[in-house]
C-alpha cells in the first residue's frame, strides 16, 4: 500500500526584475482595496532601483516573495500557461539590540480577493517564519491597524503576540526635511 | 569685527569594528537602565557578525552611530587621550512600499546618564534625519514606550507624530519555531 500523493499547494518564490509590472499591480490593488490609490508613489522605475531581487541580493532594501495557486493537475499534460499571481509578501531584515540578531519585518501582505480562504496568507507567513529561522533571526514582527480586530484574531491564532505597550513615532515630509537641515553644522562631523 | 568662532558641538561618526565592546558597554547599560539585563544576549561576536560597518557596508544587518562630547579647547595642544563615548543611535534601513522608498528605523537611542541635557539625543536624532534623506529616504521611525510621555512630548516637539492607530505584531520564541516548522513541505517550493 503506498501513501497517497501529496496535495499540490501553492508555489511561493521570490521576485525577480521580471515581475515588477506584477508587484506594482498587487500595490495599486492593495492601496485601492484601502481607498488610498493616491498614496501610491511608485513606479516600475523606483521598484527597481530600490528592491532586492535574486540576481543581486545586496542591493534594494526590500524582498518581495509571490504565491502562486498550483497548476491544475487535471491534465496528463503539465501547463503551459503562466498562472496569475495569487498574492505577495514584501519584507526588509530587522535588527534587536538585545539578541544581536536580525529579524524580519512584514511590510505589506496581499492576497487577491479571488484568492482568499485559501490559507495562502498563512503560507506567505510561515515561509516568512521559515526565512527569519534561516537567517538566524529570533522575530518575525509586522503592524496591523488597531480596529481590524479579525486580522488581529487571525495572527494570534497563528501564534503571534499584540506590542500593546509600544507606539510607533514618524518623522516624514517637510518635518523630515527641516529636522535633516537643523542637525547642519551643529555637530563636528566624524569621518564615516 | 570678525564673527565669533562656533561653539564646538559633539562629533558623530559610525562605529567600527574596533567600537564593538563600547557599544556593548552601551547595550548593557541601556538594559541596566530598563531593569533588564538578564535580556541581553549579545556578545562581541554575535554583534562582529550581524552589525554592519564602514569597513563593509554591505555585511550586517544595522549600522550604528556613536556620539562623542567636544574635546576640551581650554588647551592649546590638541587632546591626545580618547574622550569617552557619551552614547549611540543603533539603526536599520526599512521600507515603504507605497513610496518606493527606503527609510530609517531606529532601533535604539542611548545617552549615558551623565551626559544628559546636553542636547546629544537631538543630535543623533538628527542626524539620522539627515541620513535618512541622503538615501533618498522618506520617513525616519521608532517605537516608544506608551507610558513614557515626556519622552513622546520630546519627539513630538521634534516633529514626530504618534502612530496610535497601528500595533505592532509579533512571533517570537517557541511560537517562530513552530510557525516555520508547520510550513515544511505545505507548499511546493519555487525557485529562490
Amino acid at each position: 500500500m503506498s501513501a497517497p500523493p501529496p496535495t499540490e499547494g501553492p508555489t511561493i518564490r521570490f521576485a525577480t526584475e521580471e515581475d515588477v509590472p506584477t508587484i506594482l499591480s498587487l500595490i495599486h490593488e492593495l492601496a485601492a482595496y484601502e481607498h488610498a490609490s493616491d498614496s501610491v508613489l511608485a513606479t516600475p522605475s523606483s521598484l527597481l532601483s530600490t528592491l532586492s531581487f535574486p540576481s543581486n541580493p545586496a542591493h534594494g532594501y526590500a524582498k518581495t516573495l509571490l504565491i502562486y495557486p498550483p497548476t491544475s493537475t487535471s491534465t496528463t499534460s503539465p501547463a503551459t500557461t503562466t498562472p496569475t499571481c495569487a498574492g505577495m509578501a514584501l519584507y526588509f531584515h530587522n535588527y534587536s539590540t538585545w539578541r544581536a540578531a536580525p529579524g524580519i519585518y512584514l511590510e505589506d501582505l496581499f492576497i487577491r480577493p479571488e484568492y482568499r480562504g485559501r490559507g495562502y496568507g498563512t503560507a506567505l507567513l510561515r515561509r516568512l517564519a521559515r526565512e527569519t529561522v534561516q537567517v538566524g533571526g529570533k522575530r518575525l514582527e509586522w503592524s496591523v491597524l488597531k480596529w481590524n480586530e479579525p486580522s488581529i484574531k487571525f495572527y494570534e491564532g497563528l501564534g503571534a503576540q499584540m506590542m500593546s505597550e509600544w507606539v510607533g513615532m514618524r518623522v516624514d515630509g517637510k518635518g523630515l526635511e527641516r529636522m535633516a537641515r537643523d542637525g547642519e553644522g551643529e555637530e563636528k562631523r566624524g569621518t564615516a
